[in-house]
C-alpha cells in the first residue's frame, strides 16, 4: 500500500467511506446556502453532540476545544472507540482536525477528503481547506478574544503537534490549556466499548527471542546510552506488543492492544487492561513477582499517575521516543529528567529482523503469493464473462488468503480498482463506486494479509484485453523503477530517501511522476506500515535485515487508469568486487507482473537479468507450495507467466539477426554461383 | 573542487600549508614530552601573543577566550588579516577553534589537520582531536569554576555556533559573554592592513540587470514575504557584491570586499570602507542623494551602531538569512522584529542566473577549456622527459589561464597531485611534498579560474603510461557517475541530495565509494563554492538556470592514487514525451576525459551516447576558439581526444560480428559446393 504522508491513512479512509455507500444520488453534497439547507442522506445530524459538548465547555470555561483524529498512541489506524472526530462531525475520513466554540464548529481536512466531508457533515459544520496547524491557529486567533482558553486532550497531541500550536499561538494572547478528561467522551453515550478479547502470545515457532531476551537487549541499549536513562517509556502500540511477543485486536487490521510500558533495569511495568490478561499469560509474563524479569501488570488508565510518581524520584531520567509519545505523558517529565530520541530503541531494534523473523516473514510471503496468484488466474478466466466487480474481486482475494495457514485476515482494506477508479490513489471500492471489471480497463489490486508469522502487502496492475501503447509504456517504466531500486547495491547505512529517485527515474525520463512515497517498512504480524523503515526523509538508514515495501512507483492518469507495482523486499548483504558492508534488496513478494503490459524493448540488460532471476525465484519458491496445496492449474499459470524474457546482447538475439544475414548471403552466393 | 563539509576549506588549507614547505626533515612534528621539548623549525613561538592576550583577558575578568577560524561574514575563505587563529596558535589549517585560559591554550581541529598542527604549534598549545563544539564545551566545563566568564567576539560566531555553545553550556554555571572588541586584534601588532585597492564595477557586457533593477527585484521579494519585513540585512560578502555588480580583492581567490547592506523600501545603506569607493563609483551608486534608488555609503565599522538605531524604531522588522549573519548583528534585533530564513532572498535569487549571466559563464568555460587543454597536451609531451613536477604543472595551467581574456587569476589554489598525493583529498603541492610527474603514476589536476564573466572549476585525472585494470575500472566508474547525474531528467524543484546517489551508484556496484560531496554551485566571478546550490542536504531545490559542479565523484586509494572528475553544468529545461517542467544538466566545462582510462565495455548505451554528444559539443565550441587563438596543435589534440566511441547495438558492431559469420558461412558454402 502506498505510503506518502498523505496516503498513510488510505486504509482507514477506505474502511469508513463505505458508510456513504448506498447514497448514490446525483446531489450527494450538502448545500448550506439554500433555505432550507440541502442535506444528503449521508449527512449526520450533529446538533445534539455539539450542544452537549458546548455545555461541557461552558462549565469548564473553555472558549475553544480542539478535536484531533488520532489516539493516545499516535496510531496510524484507530479503533472505532477513538473515532471522536467522526462522532462529533459525521466526517469519517482519516485526516482532519475539528474545533468547536460556542458559536461555531469547523473541520479542517485536506483535498482528498473535501467531497467526502461535504457529503457527511450537516450545516452545523464549516469546512476549512488548508489543513495545516497554522491554519487552525490563525482561525483561533481571528475568532477568540485575548485571554481565551483553547483546550484539548493532551493524550491526543503528539509533542510536535503541541509545539506547533504553542509556537503559532505564542504571541496571540490565547492560552493553550490541556485537560486530560476528554470532553467528547463525556457526551458520547454509545461510545463503542473496549474489546473484551484476551491478548494472545505468539507461538514459539515464529519467534527467536523470548520477551526476557528482548527486555535484556533493550536494557543493554539503555546502559549504552551516554545520557544514562534509568527508565524507558514505550508508547507506540507495536513497541509493547513486540517486546512481550503479544498481540491483540483492538484496532481494525492491526493486531495491537492498548498499552504502555515503563522499563527500568530492575522493573517492568506493563500498563494494560489487566482483565484481558489470562491466567496463562500472567504466568507467561511472570506477573506475580517483582524481580527484574517479572512483569508488573498495571491498569492501562493508571499510566499518568504511575509516571508522575516515578518522575518524583531523584536521580531518574526517562527516555522517550518523541514521535509516538503523547503530550500528556511528555509534559509530566521535568526537562532535566528527560532523554529524547526520535524513535525509541525498541522501534529501531524491531526494524532489524532476526534470523527467525526474517525466515517466517519470507515464508508468509510464499503462502501470500499463492492467494494472489489464485486471484489473478481466476480474474483472467472470469472477467471476460462480465459478472465480476471490484468488490467481488476483493472478496475473492480475501477468501483465498483466509485459506492460507496462519492467516489472520487482511492487513488493510483491499484496494480493488478498475479503470478511472485506480487513478484515485486513496480509492477503495464501495457499493456506490463499485465498477464491473472488463477487458477494456486496467485493473489495480493493492492488498495484504496478516499471518501469525508476518504481514504482507502487494500491488499488481493488470489488463485482460489490449492495453494502449501509453499504458504499456507507463507500466513498464513503473516496473523499471521497481527493478532499479530492487537491484541497486549501496553501502550499509544509506538512507532510503537517497535511493528513492531510482523508483522515479524511468518515469521522469518521459515526463511522468507520482505523488506519493516509494515504500514503507512491514513487520512480523504488525501494522502494514511499520515505521521507521522506508524511503522517506524521517526513515532510519538501511541495515541488513530490514523489510520494506520497495518501490511503490506508480502512475495515475486522471479519469483513465492507475498503475502501481509494490513488492516487499529485505535488505541483504551484497557481495562486491572490492568492498565490504554493502547491501542490496531481495524481493520476498513472489507474484509475476502482467507480461502483456511489459514493453520489453525499454528494459536494459541489467533489468532483464533481474526480472528473469526474480521469475526463477518465484518458480523455485512458489511452485512447490502451489503443488503442495494441489493448485496445479495455478502452478501452470505461474509457470506460463514466469517464462524468461530474452536478454539483450545474448547469443540468441545476435544469432537470429545473423542467421537472416547468413541466409541472405547464402541466397546471394547461390544466385552468383 | 570537491565540496563536502570537510573539504569545503581545501583551498585555504592548501594556500597556507606551503608555510611548512622547506622543513622536509624526518622529525617534522613537535614532541612536548621531551626535556627540553623538541620543536621542528616550522613551529611558531606563540609565547608573546599568549602572554599579551592573557593580560587583556585578566583586565576584562575573562576566564576563557574562544578564537574561531572564520570572519565576520562567515566566509569560506578568509583574508590574512582575519587569520587570528593562525596568529595565536601558529596553526594555519582552515578549520579549528582555539581556547585560551590563564593557564592553558588548546586547539581543536579535525583529523585532516592533526599532523599539520603538530608541526606548526609550539608547546604552549595542546591539541584536542574531537573538533565538535560539544567537545570544546565539555573542556570548558571541566576546566573552569562555576560562574566563570567565557568570552568571544560575536562577529565571529554564526547564530548556530552561538546556539550550540549556549545549549551545551546551559546547565554548566558558566557565562557566555560576547565582547565586540576582538582581543586578538588588540595584541596583534603587525596585523596585515586592509587592502587599499578600490572596488571595481563589472563591465556592462557581462551583466543584464543594473544594480537598480536588482534592488527593485529584491524589494519586490520583501513585499511578497508574508511576514512584512521593512528591511533586509545582507551579511555574506557575495550578497552585497552581487546586488551592486561590484567586486573587490580582500580575500585571496575571491573577488569580494568587506561589506554589509541594509535595504529598505526607501533606503539603501551600503556599509563599506568608503575610502575605497572612487568618485566614479560614487556616481555609479548615486551616493549623494537619499532617494529610494540612491546608495547611502556608511563606514563599514558603523554597522552595529546603525543597525541598533534602526531596530529602535517602532513597526520595523528585519529579515536576515541565518546562515551568514553573525551573532553580533543578530542579537541586536529583538525577537519580535526579526524575520529569518536560512538564506537571504539575494542568495536564492543569485542562484538562478539570468540569460546574460548564463551566456557569459558558458563563454568563460570555453576559454577556460583552452587553458586546460593546453596543460593536458603539454603534460603528455613533456612528462616522459622526466623534468616536470606537480608544482611546475600547476604553474603552467595558471600561466595558460592568465593569457585568456578577462582572466583574473585562479579561483583557488590548483590541486596538482601525482600518485599517492592525489589520494589525499585536501592535498595541494608544496616544496616539501612536490612529486615528479612520471608515466608510472596517475595524475589529478583540480583547478579553476576567475574571469570577469565567470568562475570555473574543473578536475581531470590522467595517466601517461599504462594504467592498471583497477585504475581503469575505478576511473570508468567515476566517469559513469558523472555521466549518470549529467544525463538524468528530473522535475524542476528536485533537490540535489535526491539525485546525488547517481554519482556513486556505479562505484557502489563494485564496493567503491568516496568520502566527500558531489557538487557545489559556482557563480559569475564569485567564490568557487557558491551557495546554496548543489547536492547537499542544505542546498536549495534545482530550478532552470542554476550552475553547479556536477558529479565530483571520485575514488581514492590510500598511498596509491586518486581519481576525481569534475565539470560545471547548468540546469536546462528538458523536453519530455509527456510532461512539462522537467530539467536536465548541460555540461559547460569542455575538456575531454583521458581515453586511456575509459573501459568502454562498462558503459551503457545511454552513457556512450551522452559521451559522444558531449565530445561533439567540445568540438563545436572549443574547436573554433582554439583556432581563433592559433592553437592548431591543441586543436588536433582535442580532435583526437574527442573521437566518437562505438555505440552499443549500433549497426556497426552487429555488422562486424555478422560479417564474420557471413564470411564463415560463405566458406562453408564454398566447401560444400
Amino acid at each position: 500500500m502506498a505510503s506518502s504522508a498523505w496516503m498513510l491513512a488510505v486504509c482507514v479512509a477506505a474502511l469508513t467511506v463505505t458508510v456513504v455507500g448506498a447514497a448514490a444520488n446525483k446531489q450527494a453534497e450538502r448545500n448550506c446556502s439554500l433555505t432550507p439547507p440541502y442535506l444528503p442522506s449521508t449527512a449526520v445530524n450533529t446538533s445534539l453532540q455539539l450542544q452537549q459538548l458546548r455545555v461541557q465547555m461552558q462549565s469548564s470555561n473553555i472558549s475553544a476545544y480542539i478535536i484531533p483524529g488520532t489516539d493516545a498512541h499516535m496510531s496510524e489506524y484507530i479503533a472505532l472507540r477513538d473515532a471522536r472526530l467522526a462522532f462529533m462531525t459525521g466526517f469519517t475520513g482519516s485526516a482532519g482536525t475539528a474545533v468547536v466554540t460556542q458559536s461555531k464548529a469547523v473541520l479542517w481536512t485536506d483535498s482528498r477528503y473535501w467531497v467526502q466531508a461535504e457529503r457527511q457533515m450537516d450545516c452545523n459544520w464549516e469546512l476549512e481547506k488548508d489543513a495545516s496547524i497554522s491554519s487552525v491557529a490563525d482561525w483561533l486567533m481571528s475568532e477568540l478574544p485575548l485571554g481565551s482558553s483553547v483546550s484539548f486532550d493532551p493524550f491526543l497531541f503528539s509533542l510536535e503537534t503541541f509545539q506547533n500550536y504553542a509556537s503559532d499561538l505564542e504571541s496571540s494572547g490565547l492560552r493553550l490549556n490541556p485537560i486530560t478528561t476528554n470532553l467528547v467522551d463525556t457526551v458520547w453515550k454509545d461510545r463503542p466499548p473496549l474489546s473484551a478479547e484476551s491478548l494472545i502470545r505468539l507461538p514459539d515457532r515464529v519467534i527467536n527471542r523470548s520477551w526476557q531476551m528482548k527486555v535484556q537487549e533493550i536494557r543493554n541499549l539503555m546502559m549504552e546510552n551516554l545520557n544514562s536513562p534509568t527508565a524507558l517509556l514505550l508508547s507506540a502500540l507495536d513497541e509493547t506488543a513486540w517486546l512481550f511477543n503479544l498481540r491483540g485486536n483492538d484496532i481494525p487490521y492491526n493486531p495491537f492492544f492498548y498499552s504502555y510500558t515503563l522499563l527500568t533495569q530492575n522493573e517492568i511495568w506493563l500498563f494494560v487492561h489487566t482483565e484481558r490478561v489470562t491466567k496463562d499469560l500472567e504466568e507467561y509474563l511472570e506477573a506475580h513477582c517483582s524481580d527484574p524479569l517479572c512483569v508488573q501488570l498495571k491498569p492501562y488508565d493508571s499510566v499518568l499517575q504511575e509516571l508522575s510518581k516515578y518522575v518524583l524520584q531523584p536521580d531518574i531520567r526517562v527516555w522517550i521516543g518523541t514521535e509516538y509519545t503523547n503530550y500528556a505523558l511528555f509534559q509530566l517529565i521535568p526537562q532535566a529528567k528527560l532523554i529524547t530520541s526520535t524513535y525509541s530503541p525498541v522501534l529501531t531494534s524491531k526494524a532489524v529482523k532476526d534470523e527467525t523473523e526474517e525466515q517466517v516473514l519470507r515464508d508468509a510471503h510464499v503462502r501470500d503469493a499463492v492467494a494472489v496468484i489464485q486471484l489473478l488466474m481466476w480474474l483472467e478466466n472470469v472477467v471476460p464473462q462480465g459478472n465480476e466487480t471490484e468488490l467481488s474481486a476483493a472478496e475473492y482475494v480475501n477468501k483465498c488468503r483466509s485459506k492460507q495457514k496462519d492467516n489472520r485476515g487482511p492487513s488493510f482494506e483491499t484496494i480493488s480498482a478498475s479503470g478511472p477508479n485506480a487513478a484515485l490513489a486513496h480509492y477503495s471500492a464501495s457499493v456506490e463506486t463499485n465498477r464491473r471489471l472488463t477487458v477494456d480497463e486496467m485493473y489495480l489490486v493493492d492488498s495484504g494479509g496478516q499471518y501469525l508469522d508476518g504481514t504482507t502487502d502487494i500491488t499488481r496492475t493488470v489488463h485482460w484485453g489490449t492495453p494502449t501503447q501509453m499504458q504499456k509504456e507507463a507500466f513498464t517504466r513503473v516496473l523499471m523503477g521497481n527493478i532499479e531500486i530492487s537491484r541497486t547495491v549501496f553501502p550499509s547505512g544509506t538512507r532510503g530517501v537517497n535511493l528513492e529517485m531510482l523508483g522515479r527515474r524511468a518515469l521522469w525520463e518521459v515526463g511522468l511522476n507520482y505523488g506519493h512515497g516509494t515504500g514503507h517498512g512491514v513487520g512480523n504480524y504488525f501494522g502494514v506500515h511499520e515505521w521507521p523503515v522506508g524511503f522517506q526523509t524521517n526513515n532510519i538508514p538501511f541495515r541488513a535485515g530490514m523489510f520494506t515495501s520497495i518501490g511503490e512507483p506508480g502512475y495515475y492518469k486522471e479519469n483513465d487508469f492507475g498503475i502501481r507495482i509494490e513488492d516487499i523486499a529485505v535488505t541483504v548483504p551484497a557481495q562486491t568486487k572490492y568492498g565490504n558492508n554493502y547491501l542490496t534488496f531481495d524481493t520476498v513478494s513472489l507474484v509475476p507482473y502482467d507480461r502483456k503490459l511489459i514493453d520489453i524493448s525499454l528494459l536494459s540488460t541489467e533489468q532483464r537479468k533481474w526480472l528473469n532471476k526474480y521469475y526463477e525465484t518465484i518458480r523455485r519458491l512458489v511452485g512447490p507450495e502451489l503443488d503442495k496445496q494441489g493448485l496445479h492449474e495455478e502452478n501452470n499459470w505461474m509457470l506460463k507467466n514466469t517464462e524468461a524474457f530474452p536478454e539483450l546482447g545474448s547469443s540468441a538475439s545476435i544469432c537470429s539477426s545473423s542467421l537472416t544475414l547468413i541466409a541472405l548471403a547464402a541466397t546471394l552466393l547461390h544466385s552468383v554461383s
